[in-house]
């Protein structure tokens, strides 16, 4: 099998903005280190973006949707319709992600992968199904080869459009219920871990439907255990089309040299299972925030990811992701706008 | 002795608007709950403002600069003309907090209440000076109660200004070589701790400046410690002008109806303060974040405050206030701008 496009080479990180950037830093009028996490973001951005000052002012967030056959498994607190109804509430502006989208000034763009429950072709919606949602992962694999490779090329051709505007920063966000059923089984396979120890509430069951999803996700992991020894199997036995479709963007981000800034649990490991398909994808990783959902800190530590926010959110679609975005573009304009302590003739500490 | 002005009560909050916004927030199209804490954010917003559509877009953020007597100790890193040369940094906008005011649309106030080295007028600056910095502590009181009267009354009138403006949100900064000392003291009294559990690095102290530092709070405390059981005591001996000015203003805001976002480890110190001298002001507090400082934490766990943001500042100036703007407006955009689930026909979970 020839070489497929998820496994070509990323961008490189500029190191000499990188250094510049640092040096700039050290220069500024405060105590060295008193910004914390915000001096190393800004010497991220600079050494992605190859420039000494960095900016995100122009940002794009696609949102991918798709549904869930082991919902069948009841496994989720709301109905499957909710999907398509939310793709509604995603374009009519009155989702949270629509209302974040607005106040950031960023493009908003959303694609529905096949949703379960058939909807009519809304205005503003990238219709592109590659079916009526996926198997039910408990009895069969999720998807097939060809549907993981269609979600996969969904996500790039995302990047590639958030390119073609001029976007600094690519956000994926996700809608799919039952999707954390989907992200907790594959993040059980990534880290070894059993399903009790990764299953949580998603948006919102109890503890007998917690139970329930770590028992249906150990039953699904038995059925495929002999097949799921590569990142692409566990995707293609265990993914969504929308988780799938991140996984594609988080890769294409790297390969094309944008930002992308991974929002949640889901989105998480859809960047988890980029960076095992594609290593070199990590370097254009930034992570938002750690959510409520138990395996997230998990996966996070695996990234080997410093989230910005920690503010108890468990909602999707991105927002978590956005609700960060003011921290890059104020990290930005500190690091590009104070005053050197030679320009504003401020004593430095005596070295 | 006759009641003073920061005995008096505070504005109470408005507990219909606040059943209100605590319904809405149930009906928004999101699993309940899953906005985390900026769900209880906009609640509390919309108690203080009596409105079920709160809004913090008229911001307003003093500066209080003063020196410190008891840097002739050797407690800081940096050297005590920077508090004069850092006024000139905040009003020719080179400042950490100068870049934030101007990208946040912000109102910036400067205020010198007396600085040990002399420096010109500067336009842009409210020079009302109560004397040349404080007194050394290890060795006297820091000021008289008649300076700490004027330094509390200094926070009030800021207040009153933020109020006239129109202000929705008054967050208040302080600049001050050696102010983590002094705040540290008045924490040690406060929690009654010990000053090698709370002393830390500041803007930049290596394991010796610190013990160094934890040394000279213990001198300190042996002198005063018959003599600081008020918090009116404590501020006296111990205080700086800015950190009073800052415990004048926080009562002002709950006594005006204000809302005050507190920085970082000094400002929640003087927050403290003002709890312990109007309990009833801690209504009107939101903490920003928990800085780097050692003691921070252990005096917002005594607030039992909920900060926003954990990025290892520790830069002060009002700035992780700042910083933590966009997450009160972004709160407040959710709140009002989202649909319910009725207006986007999307059906929410089972009761």
């Amino acid at each position: 099998m020839s070489e497929q496009w998820w496994q070509q080479g990323c961008q490189a990180l500029d190191m000499t903005a990188r250094s510049q950037a640092q040096a700039r830093q050290q220069q500024l009028t405060k105590p060295a280190g008193s910004l914390g996490q915000l001096e190393q973001l800004a010497i991220a951005l600079a050494a992605m973006q190859g420039s000494q000052r960095p900016q995100v002012e122009q940002l794009w967030i696609s949102i991918f949707a798709g549904d869930h056959g082991v919902v069948a498994e009841g496994v989720s607190a709301y109905p499957q319709a909710v999907t398509g109804q939310m793709l509604r509430n995603f374009v009519s502006g009155g989702a949270a992600i629509s209302v974040l989208a607005k106040q950031l000034g960023a493009t908003l763009e959303v694609i529905d992968l096949g949703i379960a429950v058939p909807l009519e072709p809304l205005a503003g919606v990238r219709h592109l199904p590659i079916g009526p949602g996926t198997e039910n992962f408990a009895h069969a694999s999720a998807m097939t080869a060809d549907q993981l490779r269609l979600a996969l090329d969904v996500g790039r051709s995302s990047v590639q459009q958030a390119q073609e505007a001029g976007s600094q920063l690519f956000i994926g966000g996700e809608m799919g219920i039952g999707n954390t059923t989907s992200a907790t089984a594959m993040a059980c396979v990534l880290l070894e871990c059993s399903a009790l120890a990764l299953a949580g509430p998603g948006t919102g069951l109890d503890s007998a439907g917690v139970a329930r999803k770590a028992e249906v996700i150990e039953i699904a992991l038995a059925l495929h255990r002999s097949s799921i020894s590569e990142p692409f199997e566990i995707l293609q036995r265990l993914g969504g089309f929308e988780i799938a479709a991140l996984t594609g963007a988080y890769i294409a981000c790297a390969q094309q040299g944008i930002t992308a800034l991974v929002d949640g649990f889901i989105c998480s490991v859809a960047a988890l299972l980029a960076v095992r398909l594609n290593p070199a994808c990590r370097d254009w990783l930034l992570f938002a925030h750690s959510g409520a959902e138990p395996g997230h800190q998990r996966v996070l530590q695996a990234l080997q990811a410093e989230p910005l926010l920690d503010l108890g959110l468990r909602l999707g679609e991105g927002s978590g992701a956005a609700l960060a975005v003011p921290l890059l573009r104020l990290a930005c304009s500190l690091h590009n706008d104070m005053a050197t302590f030679a320009e504003a003739a401020v004593a430095d500490r005596p070295l």
